[in-house]
């Protein structure tokens, strides 16, 4: 279970308001590369996991972390909102700068929330379920974790760009530094779980022998014009995962062209594509025509 | 731009046709582990791939040979659809068999397209374009890549127990082998780049002195039931990127309570709230009392 | 900020786990009645909090305790798939009751989450942000709490007639009780801040001289086909909120046909629709005889 | 079924068509406080309705009512949208409002519908069906009636402020009124059937001996800073439903920690997590050392 | 605006109730081909038309007639759940029956609505507003229609096959036969706006001598594995607009190798992507070196 | 299987990079009329195509060139980003362009995908796999793939309008091209199978004897305020597929009021709904009253 701390993680100051960089922190909050995905993803994959205690607490602990870190963001969202235009009217016409941060703004910051932030991203899209991934593999929910730090991270520090606001640059400062660490964090239980010649390719407890031979090592090259500058370390060499050589072919068919019965006559396909006769009524008397020749 | 070739780049047969099957099959199409997001999810990579075009190449092929993939698993699809069950008449009363196998089925698959493959996951729920995931920062998306090859790896793995339908079993492993190639071949891209201690953190175009130093290579521990079980790799020693040094830190707030303004009156909140009086009539009544004496 | 303990709220045992259930218990956690929502509804509600502090306390409390009602629902889950079936080879044909567990079983919680709970719904359709609900008016809110509330316990009610399996049957029974509670909770909100005479309209700080008069306490009846039945406590007498007295109207349209402007000639509609001649070729040539006569 | 008259319920006059208004007044057409919503909600409940038929007549009605406010918004959302740019062209360098006000409306509202309004919010995110709710309980069907009701005239009133065309203050303040009766009407239904001590806990047909007693009437509080301010109505004193007695307790684990069942081999997690050994190959050969001596 | 009549369009009659068909019907109600979407589409279009009244009037009429259809499925789909199962528990160890059929349900039809319609589809997929679609130029808009009303009848026809009872034939074939006239009626308004020839390319103001010529009439082949047999009415003969002669070319690459410039540093893309060096730290010092020789 | 060209279809050209037209541009990638959508719905239409060969090839080849489509479009969104504002700080104080043009901009282009094009829409909606529509009937997929073209090409003439940068407009211009092609060639199945006689009503595999006669060619109109204005080739004369006589009635209700069954208990309804005594306490004691006397 859990609880609550009145104080946040981390001080947010807010030294200028700006109802257009409420938007864009809304990304971090709700965005596919945002917190709350983060926070549910390693929260979810912590209430099923099954393996050892301790990676079962070691995401417990970081997914509670990282619900102060939605705390910080939407109390970011709603200081970066006080002053906001509340209106359309004559100031829209006496100022354009107005209306460009109007423009630049969430309507829904005002209309919908009441200089709240919300469950949504910059553009306004509602958070999404199916970001939250958890596989009941641990190496996989890893690698999630890390994609999900990585994109977490690029963001952050673009947000760092757009704004000079003291308070802001230092508290996004902070969570740079946190994806710093979380990037470390999931690739340190792949490490201490044997590393990528130990882990690959996920899951490991596949037999390898199953897999078709000849293809799991090899770069299929579908390129067509000229010659293909797809080579490096990908394209020759021993696999990442130690366990085969890179090899480049070119790709090429080796199943048939699939053949699919006759549509159900229950599911009521057109006439013509049940009996094959596709030239309209003047094509049935012409195949009548040919019959009786 | 692209061609095609009539013929499956696998073979891919079905030898007893099974509509539950084919609901299970399309959680590798349309779901957030299936082949539409890898495909596209290179090829948009790819389109606006800014770095050295090599990178470029290889990710435009690998994203037409997903192509490939999302066509035979429509094409199995198709197959197990043959000899679905499309009526819940009479046969529903004469045979339970029936009934499990419509349970088990995706009404949709005769409802909705007739036999055919649909770009929905296993339960219906159509792909979302969310899932598709291009940072404009290459080691953010390798990541992204690999958790989507293991998780796809994964997914294929238990289709694969799902079944003993020989032609099922072969296909799978094909694409089984394939997720093998692909897992080596992103985190390859990496190694090539310099590895962790050169890519990581991810943007390491960022400089990390502008980090909230103390908190980059910390383990934050929110457990608060008494001694936390989170140790491990993550907690001491050197840091996967080699420029820290983990550290075990118990959470603690560094911010003070949030102090948000009062709400803009246009904003209309309830005027208890921009009054500060939570007593309701009465205690209004109180504070005018109280003013009085 | 948060902390983490590793027990849970409440006693969570499963004596006969499944499958089938877990679906069940999905629309507890994902669903628009669930607990996802209610828990990241009150910390949004309690983060854009402007009026007095005690309600963003108790927002903030009670959105705490919520999220250990969701861990509580996913370990629920976790044990419900314990034994699930994992195949739909030789068991389907041998028993079918297999099948009807299958068909009756989220094949996803196989397939992708691994015996594991995820944010989505009882029919696997994800979370959605916008089901989070919070206006910047308290009395708003507490109307959208007591609604989650109140689907929630009546949720929680059938999923208790749902099963009988006594481990089961106590948790829910913990979560009925909580929602009894809840609901309570925000009347007593209302209740402090003036009931519905002084809450209502909401919001009560629109000045409702400002109202379209004669139409703010009349039930409008559209109804066309005899005498309506729709009569009550809502057609006559006081209103609730005390200021105005309930009518009965027939619907009636006080505004024209609207008339819109004819289409932007960039916007690229149909000739005929920017010129009004809708009678095709042989329309056009009757309309130059008609003006050559 | 229903009939449809050419007039409108109420003049819809727009005096200048403003493109950043038509977006707004969108929020209100497909937005989660939006008409859509309400009308489909109480259509839906009305259908589903098995209760007296007095209260399906009358959502019957108010639903139909409602379908009249989507025509007079979608009608005012055309004639604000008459005269917006159609181009980004040659007025955008010359006028700098013009990138304002194309900054600030919906680009859809050109390229997708041509000057009209669509079943989209203010963000262009498009209605969603789990936005109607109806529980088949009508209690809590008008527990979120009144919610739906709220939410939707803070909007109103919000877009009021929003502009100071006198036509479309003129039509909002219709709606406003209207939802002032609207809020009404549901709570006089709950008022005709007992009130909240007659209908609470919804549903109130579950015995309340079932719920596990001592947590029905309790705030628990997880603040963990120092003394909770949660404290009010809600903390002590009869409940609302006058069936039990607030009090404040300090949240705290009933439950034990979770124990989850090893993964199912099928399920393919890491082979680390299935024999418990996460110290990869050296943890391995350190274990197998430990065993010898 | 609009009235309602209590009584229905067509007669609903439901003989045996079944659950599974009421799941079914849920996507003639909520489904991309369902009753919500053509209602809502044909009267936002309506709302925004602006060519002549009496296609507004038609569109209007029609609509209103739709939103019955939704009643009428709304009944079938409550009657049909009359006697679900509302239990998991010893039912379904004592007939397997009753697992299948909750297999075959819509769980959510019990948790969440209590045996009523709900605005979704038959896998529970909320109906989503993207799928109204109104785009200003009537044709277009026609042409939307006839497909809604083509998807439309085909599924009808599959419900129809799939039911024995009586009543529900007897109303899906009213069904059905309105669909027949709805498929001419837009094709009417195609016909006396002028036809194809007339009406074609859509929209038919944009100046065709601005179409990149040489590629309206062509078509172009992609198939790279010996001779397509893509041919037939659209590769050789008058186009069916008239205005053009069909050909049959072999797609060619037209555009050169797109080149993009270097990202823009504040995005943090990595360092080697924006230097160019790929070959990590040995590939600098072997550049070094190559500088240095 | 599919092969990749490094070379693009057409030239695309971006003379002068305008960052709020790569937003427009989406709409044309993964928009409801754009060409994600087109080119996965053509290829999943020939993945379940059952009919003769040469229309499933027509399938494949047409959604192979609409991949070329797509990536074009990619490729100018990408030059269109190329010079974007990545900051809000101090140019937006000096310059109030920059905020116009961040406003008219999706910040999501910096922020989530770092200059390059991603799977939404103008609003940053994410393209949804429920638009990819096949029926499994090729006369309905035909319907579905005019429409789409007609709005396709709608969309395409207003970016054409909305931009005079000359490369665009090129690049525009061999789209509409390719548009006008594909409308025809759809059509053109339609007429090879025998025309709108031969192929209406869809699906034409339905005996039309079974349809509810009376219905299948009658407009009905549901005015009730004065006269019908919806007239014209619909309303009289004969049908479009020339089996059936257009005539106009108005509309009437032929079913009765529908009667629903009482709430199953278990399914938890409120008291008052179960018994119908909906006079609350005072209205059980006029009861009880009642049947005393």
């Amino acid at each position: 279970m859990f609880y609550h701390d009145k104080r946040l993680q981390y001080k947010v100051r807010v030294d200028k308001p700006n109802p257009a960089f409420a938007r864009m922190l809304q990304q971090a909050i709700g965005g596919v590369e945002g917190e709350i995905r983060v926070c549910l993803q390693y929260l979810f994959q912590a209430w099923g996991s099954r393996g050892p205690v301790k990676y079962r607490d070691m995401l417990l602990e970081t997914g509670t972390e990282e619900m102060a870190h939605i705390e910080m963001l939407a109390t970011a969202v709603a200081l970066n909102l006080e002053g906001a235009p509340a209106s359309l009217k004559d100031e829209f016409a006496k100022d354009k700068m107005v209306g460009a941060i109007l423009g630049g703004m969430d309507p829904r910051h005002i209309l919908s929330s009441g200089q709240s932030a919300m469950a949504v991203d910059a553009n306004g899209v509602p958070f999404n379920g199916s970001w939250i991934v958890g596989t009941g593999n641990i190496a996989a929910n890893m690698m999630a974790n890390v994609h999900a730090e990585a994109s977490g991270r690029v963001l952050a520090t673009r947000l760092w760009e757009m704004t000079d606001d003291p308070g802001m640059k230092d508290f996004l400062a902070f969570l740079i530094a946190r994806d710093t660490m979380h990037q470390n964090q999931w690739l340190a239980v792949l490490e201490e779980l044997g590393g990528f010649s130990g882990q690959l390719p996920i899951p490991n407890s596949f037999p390898q022998s199953e897999e078709v031979q000849g293809f799991n090592y090899s770069f299929v090259s579908t390129n067509i014009s000229g010659d293909s500058q797809a080579m490096g370390r990908w394209s020759e060499g021993p696999s990442i995962d130690g366990k085969g050589e890179f090899k480049f072919v070119k790709a090429e068919p080796l199943g048939g062209e699939p053949q699919l019965g006759p549509p159900d006559p229950r599911g009521h396909a057109q006439k013509e594509e049940m009996t094959g006769n596709t030239g309209g009524i003047s094509g049935l008397v012409d195949k009548v025509k040919d019959a009786l020749d």
